[in-house]
């Protein structure tokens, strides 16, 4: 195990660094933008699907699989819905060495395959709602700079389509979806600001979308998941269509939701630090590891020993463990490795403690050091990961509060977002050439009106025309 | 709910019909052979994945992801290995309206994507054993009839590679994955035959090939996992070095298996029936149903009360319980539907049943009916489904005992295996002419020699040339 050498000052290098020391991802594969999910990786992307997955079974979604093929015509047929995403469609053109006689997109998003058959499914107002979840891989060939986790070519996503008998509980559905969105959020100690995208970035086909930024250390917000409400844009097209009580026919209302392993690059991103990542302890695939020290054969069975107990009682106490007994590694060099693969909290047993009847605490995330009684540990864990949670949110709540920035006019704009990147708070008229005018000049977007608070109140004019102002909205490059 | 008309006599007819009516699966796909996985099949899936991932997890394998694509010259590196593969492989040629420099297979399974990665990951004997299973979907573009769970051209499964230091290591590994998949097998109550596949039927590029062959009631039989000893041959090819203890170097040994979706096409083909599916007891997402008999408003209010105690009491006691109070519909209704998923056993709550301090079981694999008194209710759930789970071992064995014919002389061979299909058992000298003699006249090959007894005693020559035979095998038609 490797150190980084690398600190996080320094973002770019140390982000490929640490994906690939803390088994997350390595990109050296033949397949660029298409990279592999390591063992740690995939265990914390298990964690947020079993997160995920209980709080869907809880509000009565399914899980189905629909096929990887989107067939040319149905591209064609929601050519607004696809405009955005055609340049980075990969083809299968061929199988053998026969040419198809049409051809076959990869999903870049399963909207169309999914509501075709959605079409065939719903008949009535009893089949309503329907509420269908996928874990999937998506392919969207960017052919631009790809760049692990944040811009792949394939990677692994949650999307779920809900169908409804009135708009009234498609926006319900919208805020339920935001519910369980937030829920798995703050369960991964990330925070985020919660907005409505503007109309000309609502999602193609959409009646408006809402979308979680979370602000990244290289002063960019990573957009970790998104809720559409699709009103009935796709039902008309697709003619999924229901016999409503009262015997008369119409289409239904949609909504539809994702969130991708673009969540795990959060992680990473807020809470790692120069020894690598942190893992938030409600969610950590490991949540101790335990380490015996053996020093020149002292007390060595004895120190074994308390390791298995130790093991054994947070074991029956419902805790991921992990006794790493591994003869071939250095004690020093568990440290390394636990700490780089962000393991909450490291429990040492030495020979000396043995004798004191205590072992060593030490915390990934602040790394201090604390001798506990052996009769006081199972308590002493719940304290110190309960502890480490909070101490996880509050560093990222500050990172938040950190990145957020006010201006009025657009040269204080310019300046802020030049100075701070992050968010910039400014006051929009909601014309698009005034977005267009602040990415021209920064790079950067109008992301949206928060949605996550009452209303914020106007303090200034449209920061670009100086018109009277819509909305209060924040400014920020995404990923 | 439809019912399904088309007794299971009628294997072809109700293999669609009770997929679909079921909620296993839907082919009215725009993409044939790429179906969709419905809700109660994904459920089942993710029941097969729970297990599998449970005994993976205690014999130290870890779960990764690997890219999709293969890019074109990893075929020609391995051509031995991928000539089956060829015909059927989809090929991405385009992304957007640009074709590619090079293109990219759909893997059709993924060991030299894998094995190229796992040449970087290994150094020395320290990284050894390397245990990786992935979780993916696979594409195998069969240009032939297509049918749903027993020919895909998508479809889920799960591949374990495996490397190690010595070949008697790999052997071992073999054995262990034999053992990880006969208590999958074991749990879904299917009965099957294991079998050293002949030399000319094993995987390409591999030392011995081992496979499970179930019974079906067409009379073919279906392979519902494999396990392959690679030996050094993709090693060497894929330059997979390490270090040994003794500072020499040397290629790794390796291993891979895998089980797929067609596991589930075992579990509705072996133990459903006219009525529709059974699901094993201990993998059933819902091994208990609670019907409420709500019969002119007699006893509304204490029957809903009983249901929701019984749902209470048998959650706690941590079976998986649904309480299908839906008013939309009528407890016949409910009946077919839950018969036809396959819920092992249905407990029924009326009017009268309060008056005399009772319930209902009906129990799915045999239909019968059980008073039971209240007092008894956890008792005899856990009775009732312990006895299930016997009843459709046994069911299955006896299937499986029924499907075995012996044969000596080459006329009986084709007498035998016309008139039962199945397994005939009979003599073999180990030449593949001999076996091709027999798939010429019978479309049946030479399935291998069974290692899940001790080696079978002959009883006659070759069955073909009359020669001395070398080894008792089992003839039958794949799917």
């Amino acid at each position: 195990m490797g150190k980084l050498d690398i600190p996080k000052s320094n973002f770019g290098r140390w982000w490929n660094a640490v994906l690939l020391e803390a088994d997350i991802v390595d990109v050296r594969t033949p397949t660029k933008g298409a990279n592999v999910l390591m063992p740690n990786g995939y265990e914390i992307w298990e964690a947020i699907k079993a997160n995920l997955n209980q709080r869907f079974k809880k509000t009565h979604h399914k899980n189905a699989y629909f096929p990887l093929f989107i067939p040319e015509e149905f591209l064609l047929l929601e050519e607004e819905h696809f405009e955005g995403f055609v340049p980075e469609v990969a083809w299968v053109t061929h199988v053998g060495d026969k040419k198809l006689n049409k051809k076959f997109a990869l999903r870049p998003t399963s909207e169309t395959i999914m509501y075709y058959m959605y079409a065939l499914w719903i008949r009535s107002h009893k089949d309503l709602p329907l509420k269908i979840n996928q874990w999937c891989n998506i392919i969207r060939w960017d052919t631009k700079e790809t760049q692990a986790l944040l811009r792949d070519r394939e990677f692994q996503w949650s999307e779920a389509h809900t169908c409804h008998a009135t708009a009234e509980e498609a926006v319900e559905q919208v805020e339920e979806s935001m519910e369980i969105y937030s829920g798995v959020f703050d369960d991964l100690c990330l925070s985020y600001l919660q907005f409505k995208r503007p109309p000309h970035d609502t999602f193609p086909g959409a009646v408006y979308s809402i979308a979680y930024d979370a602000p990244l250390p290289e002063g960019k917000c990573l957009q970790i998941g998104t809720t559409h409400n699709l009103g009935q844009g796709f039902s008309r097209v697709f003619n999924i269509n229901f016999q409503k009580e009262d015997g008369s026919t119409g289409a239904v209302y949609q909504t539809c939701y994702g969130m991708s392993t673009r969540v795990i690059a959060a992680i990473v991103a807020m809470h790692g630090d120069d020894k690598g990542l942190i893992i938030p302890p409600y969610v950590a695939p490991t949540q101790v590891v335990i380490v015996p020290i053996l020093f020149r054969k002292k007390n060595e069975e004895e120190v074994t020993q308390a390791c298995l107990e130790i093991e054994e009682q947070l074991t029956k106490a419902n805790y991921r463990v992990y006794l790493d007994d591994r003869d071939r590694y250095t004690a020093g060099w568990k440290f390394n490795e636990h700490e780089m693969r962000g393991v909450p909290l490291r429990i040492e047993v030495g020979p000396k403690d043995i004798e004191n009847n205590q072992c060593l605490f030490v915390r990934r995330d602040s790394g201090e050091k604390i001798s506990i009684k052996r009769e006081d540990l199972l308590a002493e864990v719940d304290n110190v990961l309960h502890d480490i949670d909070t101490e996880m949110r509050n560093r990222t709540k500050k990172l938040l509060e950190d990145s957020i920035h006010e201006a009025v006019t657009f040269e204080e704009l310019v300046e802020t977002y030049k100075k701070h990147k992050g968010f910039v708070k400014t006051n929009w008229c909601g014309d698009e050439d005034c977005a267009q005018q602040i990415k021209d000049k920064l790079s950067a977007e109008v992301r949206g009106v928060r949605v996550d608070i009452e209303k914020e109140t106007l303090f200034g004019p449209c920061v670009v025309c100086e018109k009277e102002a819509k909305d209060v909205v924040y400014i920020g490059a995404a990923y």
